[in-house]
């Protein structure tokens, strides 16, 4: 019973049949090859626009290049407090980026809203050579909660963007989930409602490392490609990432993956909110569950096999577990952490 | 035909199959999985001494996270002007550590020699603030022009390293190369001759993408972790990288590959040396073939389907070819290839 | 009337007389020259201890340096939300430091407490490589809205930090208006409390362009030199600097000057909170009078020939004006200022 | 009989004047003052054409801030290997770029040649990710052996690099005493020759602290102002460094004080070159001379009372001895120094 973490499970079926089935036979190096084209096309199709599309290995990379090509050494990043990119990446940001500044804010469920991201920004002076420039907003698309932000919320956080001259970063590492959980297209939770690049997560949905970054508009791409190799991201057999990529996207593997998981979530929610004394903490709205519960309770369900984090210290003698489901996560595991809890 | 480099073929099917064996069950993350605990338990044992392993995705990176981990901002870096770490990086090694100064040295072969080191260090007074610190030498194993440095050699710059408190850092991205050439133990290439610090590559060599950086002295790694981690390189699924490691090392996998790398070199090196107006230019002693050829020659074994680099420009008509062998050269391809030159 | 900054005064007759002194004739370079080793000698001696002393030539880079020198990378450094290094040296820290974290944090009156500091590192895991790891406490004395931190604070402080294994490093760009204010000998405001390093500033205080930055434990100093030399902060004609420092420091120059505007912010805080609806908003501890008054006011002082910055935007149809005392100050200025807002 | 170097010597008694003369009386800060202001407008009058101005402390800072500009992390700068920057500055220039790679190049008299520097750019191939890209083209006038680039030399590296889309800067630490030796107009020795930043040195000709950075187009400026802030170099009391720049610029004093070093520097040449066993080893085209003379005479002036530096190892009983004359240097101290030695 692992609800630790999505990226706990292994890989797919149909991911590990493709990186085998690309064998010992020679092609180009370094991305140069027709698997990686092919996920650029699809990736083309599937957001409905031209986009470039550059693999790397894991979700950290994405965000951390993406922001370095976004954001000068003297920029500022505002992002929610509890975003993967300020509290579990190791300053990977600030690293990459040269020492650029990010700038937490606060907000219910994970998530940010037009009014915090103002109220932050009026700490900054445009032009102001003592200040780090505000250059790029950064949200979690699903959050760190699991929730997530619709078409519209994004839209209107992107006006912020825009009308500070800003560029808006997505961290999708289960940019799959949210789309699922909302159900509209990926267009619409992408660069119609004004994001323009995108973190693509497949590592936590099913591959073994790969995820892919997404600039909306080419020209924001700049210098990537040489972060990328500077940075030692770029694969000599890149095909063996571009085809889990390409598993992962054809004959929507990716979503049927990310409606497992939400569907286990479901369940493993309604399930524990009929338990006495436990609470669901957040709205879910992805892969995840939070739920309060008596410190006693969970360590029964340790007792019975369950493996799950804490989120924060205990309080009052509850603690709030973080409960993750995964593509992989068995429908049995969910029913049985539900009787343990019962 | 493809000799342009041992990384464009794909991965060996016992280093697939291995990887696809991991699955999707669940496992700890990050490297805290029994799949990454037996390949360092598998490299003490063929180092023979207790040594501080971590996986990594490419020699690149286990190129600049090692460096970094020696060298601080203002040192300085020794190796061949000609070193990977100097010329196709993109200064990874400049950005990993903060700055750091690499500083090439000629060489015959693409060698160091204790004396050039010696030279190269009489610019830099030690303790003068002015001047860059030299910290580490870096050699390459086997080096770029497909020759390689015996224990001797080794222990000879070893002892200039020790006598200037220099740390010795080795690129083995094609480690098992110079070893099957040697014909010595894996510790005789390493620590028993000085050498402190090692890239050891699998993935010229039959993994998809893999390498460890092998620390003889666990106390050198210091904060190697946190710079893995910062820059990215820490996965969420380690175990697919360890189970390359774990089959590329597994029944001396990671030796016949090389093994019939080198022997497919030596074929070469031999058939074409028979061949008019051609001849070898550098000593062939792990899986690089360098050929200076008549430019018509070139041109015509191009036609007849051969793939591989001119290194450096053509002179007097002649162009001077790199033909790399690698763990899944057919042999019948050497022999296509000597017989379009013949 | 320039109640602006401190820093908008230019240099002290004495100082500036101590930098003629020094004149044309040649002396070692790179601060091998005496001026500079009787300013480390008078230093020892005020603070009562073998100290290590770095001249440098602004308050940024003291900062800056020292906490480069205290923190790794993939450190994160503990600081006040409002404190000069996180808000306006654009970035110098991230930069100076490789891109470690500073962590903000709130508090009255600009300081920290021993039970806010409590709470922040609550939220990293010591060893967990996916946390920034923290390394260092700086706080602002005099603080950045003009009050003090006690030896008993500082003290209290300090043993939060030895408990973490963290280090106590102070910006005292207002290192003497704070003494000043409190009353106690320097060894108690700086080591005898805890504090591993400090920013002693004589630009804000007198000088034209010079800081001390005062290692308490010369150990703690380690490659502190090539840090100053790398960015560009040792110079050649160093005595320039230091004949500042010695001239500052020479007859208690440095306590006099500090008195002198400590004096005038008390009388300026004691006129201005007799004006109706005019309040002062922090305790007035060093240089600095924060007074809260009507914008028709602020506009009223300002046509009558007054300079000063509002703090923050206005509220309510009031602002918050900070005004800034220096050693400089003409006394008929505070009276003049108090008369135009009577 | 200091001929250690310019730099040992203190600032001139018109420039010490004109600090002093700033006084204590408040100004804007951060080089929003007026006297910032004139030395723009002198510079501009001097080149012939809109300049953007940034006054620095010193030449390690005008450079390494100048190439962070004009160079990305990735790109490469190419120099004399013998260059300031890159053997002097303790990897300042990769510090401030964030690891860009410096390309030693070697060339008689410390001068690159249109020759050198397109046969080191062969080494790199455009936009190949593996390469550092060339960015920039860095030479020192006058160089480090004390010789000088003609207009129409520079020109000619000017060209190869706008054939390359490289930018030219030159470190003129020495830039007045190369004005001075070869008699021509400020402007033909910067932009008319193809310059596009000049390090602008004052400190080792008559300053105590003070460099202007010259950008001759306004637009590579760039990010300048952020760059200097977020490295410490941005002055508050800015105006002082401006004001050593002022009296430098006035009445021609820079050219008077050069004038006095290069002609006290071919006085000494002379003198020298009639000694037995002594040879001048370099062109004297500024303020330097290159003496190979016998080990013993090198002992027995300093033994009369000489300071200076051996330039490398001693050879053959020789030593290559540098004598740098300044601003400052008395006449009859050269009249010494040869009457010593012959």
């Amino acid at each position: 019973m692992n609800f630790a973490s999505d990226n706990h499970y292994g890989a797919s079926p149909k991911i590990l049949e493709a990186v085998a089935a690309i064998g010992q036979a020679p092609a180009p190096a370094y991305g140069n090859d027709p698997v990686t084209a092919r996920v650029t096309k699809q990736l083309g199709e599937i957001f409905e626009r031209e986009v470039a599309v550059y693999p790397v290995i894991n979700g950290t990379t994405a965000n951390a290049l993406s922001l370095a090509t976004l954001v000068p050494p003297h920029g500022a990043i505002l992002c929610h407090a509890e975003a993967h990119i300020a509290v579990d990446e190791c300053g990977a940001p600030e690293f990459f980026t040269h020492g650029a500044k990010l700038v937490p804010i606060d907000g219910a469920d994970a998530k940010l809203t037009p009014a915090a991201i103002e109220a932050a920004l009026k700490h900054f002076q445009k032009g102001f050579v003592h200040h780090a420039q505000p250059a790029a907003i950064s949200l979690t698309q699903a959050t760190e909660l699991g929730t997530v932000y619709a078409p519209d919320e994004l839209t209107a956080i992107s006006e912020v963007a825009r009308a500070h001259g800003l560029k808006l970063h997505v961290d999708g590492a289960r940019f799959a989930n949210a789309l699922v959980g909302l159900g509209c297209t990926p267009a619409e939770l992408a660069w119609k409602s004004g994001v323009d690049v995108l973190s693509f997560g497949a590592t936590k949905n099913g591959a073994l490392a790969a995820e892919a970054v997404i600039f909306f508009d080419p020209k924001d791409a700049a210098d990537f490609e040489y972060r990328r190799k500077k940075s030692g991201h770029l694969l000599s057999k890149m095909r063996f990432v571009s085809a889990q990529l390409d598993a992962y996207l054809d004959g929507d593997h990716w979503l049927a993956n990310a409606r497992h998981a939400n569907t286990q979530a479901q369940r493993l929610a309604q399930g524990l909110a009929r338990v006495k004394d436990v609470s669901v903490a957040h709205p879910v709205q992805a892969n995840a569950v939070f739920a309060r519960m008596p410190s006693a309770l969970a360590a029964k369900l340790r007792k019975a096999g369950a493996v799950f984090y804490d989120w924060g210290a205990p309080e009052d003698g509850t603690v709030l577990a973080r409960l993750m489901l995964s593509f992989a996560t068995p429908e049995e595991d969910v029913a049985k952490l539900i009787e343990a809890a019962g």
